[in-house]
């Protein structure tokens, strides 16, 4: 038995034993540890890293002793003990996040977690120097989660060879039963550079968007696949898993008929979940992003719905309709990029990304950013990441503290201004939006026997600007005649 | 028999003939003439006017010359004869507007009229200093045609009294059975100064905003009303024919269920369209605005339809499915009013506005404007006229520019550009439009064979640049980052 360092809580516990590289150790070899605490035991997958290195990774979750056994088929590997201590979380850890009041998110530690995402789907695959700008660039963004595919990509402006495979080449193609160590340990590195910057990684594991056959693998392979990245990703307490990025189009083609498919149908998708949830030891948040076809977010395995629509938030009353529909948070993770391509998903001008981050928000739902700007080297920030070109960030990050501010739990939708639509954490603090109107004012009627402080806000702008006086009852605002304004309304003591 | 000076085509030869003023003329006495041309006769109802003067109306439409016959039960006005020529039409005078090509409007010389509408519903009533200033106004505004109520109007911003009430006072009440004449000629000369300004009047002979009994009178007095109201103003070869603004909301309240109610039912309206048609012996345009339930604009005397919608020209796609449900010209009355009150109807963004106006020209249909900022006096354009604040009027007439240059045709939706929206005339001469979003470039293709010249328009900077060179086939125009962007494509000689 060896003692090591302790572990702070959330943190992870990583046990590596060598042993034998004969063979293919991917599928010969079987190896696991269960921890134990008081509390109870978890089982943890293991993985081979190559060159006889085998490993487990391991997040406590309890705080104090554990103690840990080995399981192998293979002996050198088998029935090896240890113990360690999980000590406090250091700072800025707050542990992964969950579900929280059903229709919003919280760290472990019951700290908020207000999700404003973003999207650069194929950033790890870009070579260190341009992944390390786009680090650069998100340790002073709004964003605290990106959506970012574990598969290289191969689409429009994204025409580069990613520097490493996931997979041993065999010949011309591939051998889909022998992982890259290499490809997981550089992708690992760049979900804890992202931990480290409080960001949480949104991992899509399949996608459509392939030239190399990982779109395309047999169920066997796909299954394999998925075991290994969870057994080597799951200990990372930022990691949320994304099945897929608009799964129905691994059907064939965007007009597929999944059930007809050669390929992927919905079966091996409810298939996928049930594996990612059964190796996954903490149950970290999982979803799926739809093309044309929606996955039934209903299902027991999705803890959030992970929603492509623009329609939802373009204008009000409709993103509540998918609370009701679900009962689970709404993430809007894709509701066209900001930016200037030809393309209709990709050219949205700044305003409309922040009006549709703002409908979502007072729709009691979360929004997620991306950004298509033309750019000479095919530098589209949604996907290769890089620097930000657009204007919308600064105005999601006014956004973000707006919504940070007042009481820690989430908005839910209300009505209190008649034609717009607002949000309120309890009866403590509003937002409420006018959207692309511009009334030269607005009478609220705010509940009864509260007095309110208010402040116009410019979402564009990004002013606030108190009124005098607080107000109760049913008051008129007198607003500036311009589109994209808001009013919050703060509880008075 | 009686000859005078020459009438020109469409103008008014109007015959004056004195009679009793004793008992009720408006019911006891009937009035008519028969005009008669080598073509045919058309007959005509008259009308009294008042203090013993019966006068009939009569707008030639057949070059040279005419004579006519009365009609009476009463002696005195009985068998009157005459004969006048009707002449070249003066400068300017086209003729009163007929749909053409389907979709489209022309006057009665063939020359293209471009519906650009406006609405002051009210601003008849206003006493003259008012409506004076609103003439003005539409002197060098953009708009060919206004919407106008017959009635006055009690609403939100419309507290004042008419200086001037359509029937005779009977104690507290009205005495509907007699009209004021007074009354129709202050009217009708607010017809004949918009049609000096070549501005159509869009005549709203019932409508729901009411306090003083119109709205709510007995199927006799409704019908009375018409027939009056037809037989004094159809002369005017300005006019069109809205049977209603809202028809729908006279059922008693904006949810009321229209048969069950005991005002107007569906049936009343189909009557009243009937009455029109028939004693109208020009065949002016007649349609009726909706509220929340739509009148079936494919009933056979319907001209053309009338629509309250702004999500019809929100977005592309959907202004053209009512072309194809209707097989009528649509024009689109209320799209929701530019200005900054409360209502939810009345503060979209002048950049809302114009883009709304585009959406619904390369739907190939046709859009009318309306302006609701909030005034200390209440003076609020949409209802009373007085002076534009608003900024879409001038890209409002950019448009107008816009669309009457080309082939002298309406527009027809062409899908030449993928993503976006547009319309043409033939293949001579389009409009694409990019509405919000901001694409920086975007791929074309025109029918074969043809050369285009390419220009970019910016729709709210009305600016125009050309592209060099002409262009065929499928080719990529280069276009700033910005929403609100067209192209225009003219067919290369």
């Amino acid at each position: 038995m060896t003692a090591v360092q302790p572990v702070g809580l959330w943190g992870i516990f990583e046990l590596t034993l060598n042993g034998s590289d004969s063979g293919n150790p991917f599928l010969d070899v079987r190896f696991s540890a269960r921890f134990t605490h008081e509390e109870g035991a978890v089982e943890v997958a293991g993985f081979y890293d190559g060159n006889g290195v085998y490993r487990v990774r391991f997040m406590p979750e309890e705080l104090g002793d554990w103690t840990y056994v080995t399981r192998s088929n293979v002996p050198e590997l088998d029935g090896k003990t240890g113990r360690f201590t999980c000590a406090a979380p250091g700072e800025g850890n707050h542990g992964p996040v969950r579900v929280h009041d059903t229709f919003h998110f919280a760290y472990a530690d019951e700290t908020p977690y207000y999700q404003v995402g973003t999207t650069c789907y194929a950033w790890t695959h870009q070579g260190d120097t341009l992944e390390e700008q786009t680090l650069r660039t998100l340790r002073t963004a709004p964003f605290n989660k990106m959506r970012m595919c574990v598969f290289p990509k191969a689409y429009v402006y994204n025409e580069n060879e990613p520097e490493l495979y996931p997979f041993a080449r065999d010949g011309d193609g591939w051998d889909f039963t022998r992982f890259s160590p290499e490809f997981f340990r550089h992708f690992e590195r760049r979900v804890a550079d992202l931990m480290d910057l409080g960001i949480e990684a949104d991992i899509i594991l399949l996608h459509p968007y392939d030239r190399w056959g990982f779109a395309k693998m047999d169920s066997e392979s796909d299954d394999r696949y998925l075991r290994y990245a969870v057994a080597r990703l799951a200990a990372y307490r930022n990691v949320w898993w994304s099945l897929a990025n608009e799964f129905d189009f691994t059907a064939g083609s965007q007009e597929g008929d999944m059930e007809k498919s050669d390929n992927k149908r919905m079966a091996d998708w409810d298939r996928f979940f049930q594996i990612v949830q059964e190796h996954d030891p903490y149950g970290h948040l999982r979803s799926i992003h739809n093309g044309r076809v929606w996955y039934d977010h209903s299902k027991p395995w999705v803890t959030h719905a992970s929603v492509q629509s623009g329609w939802h938030v373009e204008d009000f009353g409709r993103a509540p309709s998918l609370r009701e529909k679900y009962g689970k948070p709404i993430v809007f993770d894709e509701v066209v990029y900001e930016g200037n391509i030809e393309h209709g998903w990709g050219n949205l001008s700044p305003r409309e990304m922040v009006h549709r981050f703002w409908v979502g928000t007072v729709g009691g739902c979360y929004v997620g950013h991306g950004e298509t700007y033309l750019h000479p080297e095919d530098i589209l920030w949604w996907s290769k990441g890089g620097v930000l070109h657009g204007q919308s960030p600064p105005r999601i990050a006014f956004l973000r503290r707006l919504i940070e501010q007042g009481p820690p739990r989430g908005f839910e939708p209300v009505d209190w201004g008649g034609d717009v639509e607002g949000a309120a954490k309890g009866d403590e603090y509003a937002l409420i939006y006018f959207g692309n109107d511009q009334p030269g004012s607005h009478t609220l009627r705010v509940p009864a026997g509260n007095r309110y402080h208010v402040e116009i806000i410019d979402t564009w702008e990004m002013t606030t600007s108190q009124v005098e006086g607080t107000f109760s009852g049913e008051f008129t605002v007198s607003l500036p005649t311009k589109p994209g304004l808001a009013v919050r309304l703060m509880k008075a003591e």
